[in-house]
């Protein structure tokens, strides 16, 4: 198997916006495209100096509905024949270590959701199953963060873009991690350390390949567009101030706090 | 009041993919940017040389549902307290004049649906009521493409954001009409020249200085995006081949044909 690169996107010490390979305690920054040619400029970077960024710039994250069996019987939903999205807008990109922000006006619940987020390389329309990992550049971890109270405030239209689509609701990162076996990794999401979530990529009802084709049959995925693959049992709430971790076995561990400021 | 500026997109007869002002019969081409600091280059088309492209291209559409009395009515559905919207992709744009195309694999109904579209000029966040005026760049006719059987599909999960956002299915233009009166104005939508829609724009339960304030609390809105205001009653379906238009007062027409080929 190909071993794994894991591309980031950093801000340098002296404020430049950049994006390389990380490696250990490492970044070695890039020139080009990171979804097109890119090469390796020599530079070197200790990660300790600079800041992650967000590791893309999705033009929109579909976000999946109902996508575990595990979550599909604990709600007592059958198994859909095709795999249920919104779209959260670009404008809630988060990057890894930044704060989430509280809603202005909104004082209820907000709810994590760790997910594994597809990140798609190359512009794909009605991509065949065969040739859907082709256009996949790797992985990255996701916090599909939702302000729970929204979503059924209204009892004619569940607001799934407006409760998962404000600002910073969309936690990507820490990098992009290339040819990872996701079949046999897991998704770990802790609360202020609390192990929350605890759940197996296996499990997915469309997997990653299913995920990219089908979709890309209801809309042109775009070079950094990510599929949020949904999310499975032990969703919860997290308090103003706590720390979401949302870890997956290859790709590294996305950490963001709910910062209780109005930003 | 202001005098109304009609903004355009065009590709010239050369390919060149420009913007400017068309007045007439004439299309004046501007330099600089369309949502920032623009003057006149001197140069001027005819209309008939040069092609329209879409007036804008939004990060993401904003899709108003239930959002005039006169549907709401005829629904038997209550006035919603808060705006009720889907988000369409900027992956579904088309432009004044281009074809929609039918999903592949998608034989089932497809619906017009007439709107006004507001087009945002200036990056808002939680912008007050009485400042969203000067976040408005101008307004744009709006056909919020829909495939009906795909909405409904799934008993657990209305399908807003796939059964609305496919390709094509986000027809805009076409032109950005800036200082017009929208209280004052009509939309009318006509399948192959019969008239199917003919409502007032003063009949919106959120009006558009309501929608851009509410919506920035929701989500940060950049120049280009686009609110559709939902639709009122008339909607219908549009079979391959027929033309549709959605004309509105101070505006213009937005004309585009349902293509018949996979595309």
């Amino acid at each position: 198997m190909t071993p794994t690169t894991h591309w980031a996107r950093f801000r340098t010490a002296d404020g430049r916006d950049a994006f390389g390979v990380l490696a250990g305690e490492q970044v070695a920054e890039y020139a080009g495209e990171l979804f097109g040619a890119s090469r390796p400029t020599g530079m070197s970077h200790a990660l300790r100096e600079v800041t992650l960024l967000a590791p893309c710039a999705p033009t929109k994250i579909v976000a999946l509905w109902n996508n575990f069996t595990a979550l599909a019987a604990k709600l007592g939903k059958p198994q859909p024949a095709t795999p249920l999205f919104l779209l959260k807008p670009g404008s809630c990109l988060l990057g890894p270590g930044q704060a989430i922000r509280r809603p202005t006006g909104y004082a209820g619940k907000i709810v994590f959701e760790g997910e594994l987020g597809i990140v798609i390389g190359k512009a794909c329309r009605d991509v065949p199953p065969q040739d859907a990992a082709a256009h996949i550049f790797g992985y990255t971890c996701c916090n599909d963060v939702t302000a729970a109270q929204v979503l059924n405030e209204n009892p004619d239209f569940t607001q799934w873009c407006r409760a998962k689509g404000y600002d910073t609701f969309g936690c990507l990162g820490p990098t992009i991690a290339t040819h990872i076996d996701w079949s046999q990794a897991r998704v770990v999401t802790r609360v202020d350390g609390v192990e929350r979530q605890n759940y197996p990529l296996a499990d997915m009802i469309f997997d990653a390949l299913q995920l990219v084709s089908r979709i890309s049959y209801d809309m042109t995925l775009l070079p950094g567009d990510v599929i949020a693959c949904g999310t499975s049992v032990g969703v919860g709430s997290m308090p103003d101030g706590a720390t979401v971790e949302v870890a997956i076995d290859g790709i590294g561990t996305l950490r963001n706090t709910l910062g209780t400021g109005g930003g």
